[in-house]
């Protein structure tokens, strides 16, 4: 648990079995039907930024700088909050990238991961309608996500009263 | 100095002289003919995000959330990188946000000030190009440039090689 005065957590969970998976070997092996791979995130709006400093924390989440974006169709889902659910379309990005630091001044470097959220009610009506894939250093040929249930929605699934996202706004 | 094994610094330089002006009772006095507050730029290009943990530190920077937009004007160049000025039009900003640490993890909170950097060549030939601003906490009634040549052009001027900017492409 988090201390009561803890705030609000905005972010994506983890790749929490991604260390398991590589042991398994089975990263990189058939994924599902699921969200490819998005390019133009970066044009998106930055919905959040967050940098985690140490592994294992509090939050759950791996090191490195976290950047969310979230594209045109869920912005105003996502300015406006509520519990509402976002609309089929909507993409939210988790750009994680490694740091350097110097002197206590953390700059984002080369990327970690890229992990993805695609709403699709239908598709995805087993994981609160939601498709998930992250991808290692963003390389679209690396997919890590076979089991988006075990591996994604287990930690989103705490968070139906804001469509199973974590991210809020901050004007 | 910084150590020579350090990272390139990608970043805007700090607002240097904002605690003597306050202690002067200059802050919000008349300001330059300069840059206006911008309000879109969220939906511009992240260009960087870093997160400065402390003050003092070697690079000058205050402490906060640092994440700086580069508007569709001034993308091309910035991406392309290299000594070729910015076109007129480019518009640089700095959203320095507090932030809150939780178990190791920084999350961006309130906006602390809001930078930017407009080039114009001609109008500010003096400083570069550029006209410099910044307001606290991002209110446009709270302008503190006053003497953009002391407060921001002196920590850019070295910079000359990369059109007096510290920010650089990362895919």
């Amino acid at each position: 648990m988090r201390p009561s005065n803890a705030p609000r957590r905005r972010m994506f969970r983890p790749m929490a079995l991604v260390a398991a998976m590589v042991a398994a070997g089975t990263l990189f092996a058939s994924t599902e039907d699921g969200p490819k791979r998005p390019t133009d995130f970066q044009h998106e709006y930055l919905a959040n930024a967050m940098l985690v400093s140490k592994e294992p924390n509090s939050t759950g989440l791996i090191t490195g700088t976290h950047l969310i974006y979230v594209n045109g169709v869920g912005l105003s889902r996502f300015k406006r909050g509520g519990s509402t659910a976002y609309p089929d379309g909507t993409v939210l990005v988790d750009d994680i990238r490694n740091f350097s630091i110097v002197d206590g001044t953390y700059q984002q470097a080369d990327r970690k991961f890229l992990t993805v959220m695609v709403k699709d009610s239908k598709k995805y009506a087993s994981t609160g309608g939601w498709g998930f894939q992250a991808w290692v250093g963003g390389d679209p040929t690396k997919p890590i996500v076979t089991d988006s249930t075990k591996q994604c929605f287990g930690c989103h699934a705490p968070k139906q009263t804001n469509d199973y996202t974590y991210s809020t706004y901050l004007h």
